[in-house]
């Protein structure tokens, strides 16, 4: 999917949020989309922490990174009750929405929207609204650096 | 506690295991005791995979690795049904416990019974069923190993 | 220094390399200078491996990664000779050049004109000959991966 | 060769220590005897580090950690005078030797008594002189803890 427009954000609740956010309102901004899973190992050891070392390392003025739980499995266990606990245990201070669940089958909306493959999927949306990188498993460290950085960068061409 | 008689788990559900298990029933093995939180950083980055590892190296006939969980807070976050998906993502195999709450507060019962300061917390239990090691904390895997195979070793003595 | 011309490298022996490099030669492309020392702890964990996975994971045609052996301290100790053991134990694949010995003191020539402080020290240099970052230390994969991206992106405006 | 009588140490140089070292003397305690080579990567990222741990979890009235720097390949590129830089630099604490170079061969003399297949090599005597462990390539923590706890311990029947 990657050149195409980013799917708005369709879900039932947030965290670390004072009100829900669109990526309609942060046009303008790079947009990190973590999709992940609160009991999905890989999301825990490689997905997330990448995540929190974004947030931390480029300018929330420049880049919003935001946290989706997509529950396509153990939908029981992974209840918005919990993703509430995990998100404290785990100091996530970035934006985490939740997935809307899926009318007829286990895979939320807007992880069928972005058409993820499962989770971490790390997702990379240009100042425009784009997607421009679509990943699934655990990234490389100096390539996200490099995406992220040269999205930053086109702020000079648009601006 | 170290050096009194470990009290019996007071538990209300088991998983991995075909029925209940009781220390009186392991009298004989010597028994490495998890506690943990499924919600607990430290549990999933240190604790949990320790005892993997105790339960990969040392043989079934002579030490019997067993998880407890024990929530003491955020109890809504890590029922029974959460841990349940937690074990089989995090590919558990020993058997493991639910601790049973508490009647007056957020300590469950076995966590009370063993003065456990909070999550990780090991304790090794001889093969007479005694304390012989209670600590809080991630725990050298050296030190671990050392202690538990002087456990083994003392079947020489009472065998 | 950042912004400055970068000097001329000044070094007495190449290796992984058919003849000597020079930066003038390489103009045009980005230049990854990483200044090591062989028996310095922090090179062999973090800045090796991290120089590593850059030359591995930008085009060679874009990226230029160079090893610099930067002795100033234990000199009988790391000889070009032990460096070269050292550059086939580790696998290192990139040019590594040999800083050329000080007049009148331990920093070798090439330490010292770029004024570096210690090892591990990594220098970034634009296309255009010039000093872009100067750094003493472990450093971030993401930050790393966001300033060389910058760099090679400077392509399309000076092409 | 477990079982069987440790042979003696064929050594040029000690470094950490006042004078040399004999396994004759050192009869009573168990002794840790780790062989490496200063360049291998295996022995800097698993096996030294290991050897560090075991010296300071276990005590030294106990067992005797010993370095032993076994080079059978790029010998001139591991002299002693790179192996003092080298055990300055990565804090080593404990005594090292240098196995004393081999006659007709690259295998030095002590690596080639013990029949080591390469480094890092991990050898365990117990306090009555004899070979009980002797393994090559990582070794796992928990496992090293428990074989050195029996070792330790059997001197209660010893003494």
């Amino acid at each position: 999917m990657t050149g195409t427009p980013a799917p708005e954000l369709d879900v039932v609740q947030w965290f670390n949020t004072q009100g829900p956010l669109t990526l309609a309102a942060l046009r303008g901004k790079v947009v990190v989309l973590h999709a992940f899973q609160m009991l999905c190992p890989g999301c825990v050891q490689s997905g997330l922490p990448q995540a929190k070392r974004i947030a931390a390392i480029f300018p929330a003025s420049e880049v919003a990174v935001i946290g989706l739980h997509t529950v396509f499995e153990h939908h029981e266990a992974m209840t918005p009750v919990s993703l509430a606990a995990f998100v404290h245990e785990y100091r996530i201070g970035f934006p985490v929405a939740v997935d809307r669940p899926g009318e007829n089958g286990p895979i939320p909306r807007t992880m069928a929207a972005y058409g993820m493959r499962g989770t971490p999927s790390l997702v990379l949306i240009d100042r425009a609204g784009n997607i421009r990188h679509h990943g699934f498993g655990a990234e490389d460290d100096l390539k996200a650096g490099a995406e992220i950085a040269l999205l930053i960068a086109e702020a000079c061409k648009n601006g």
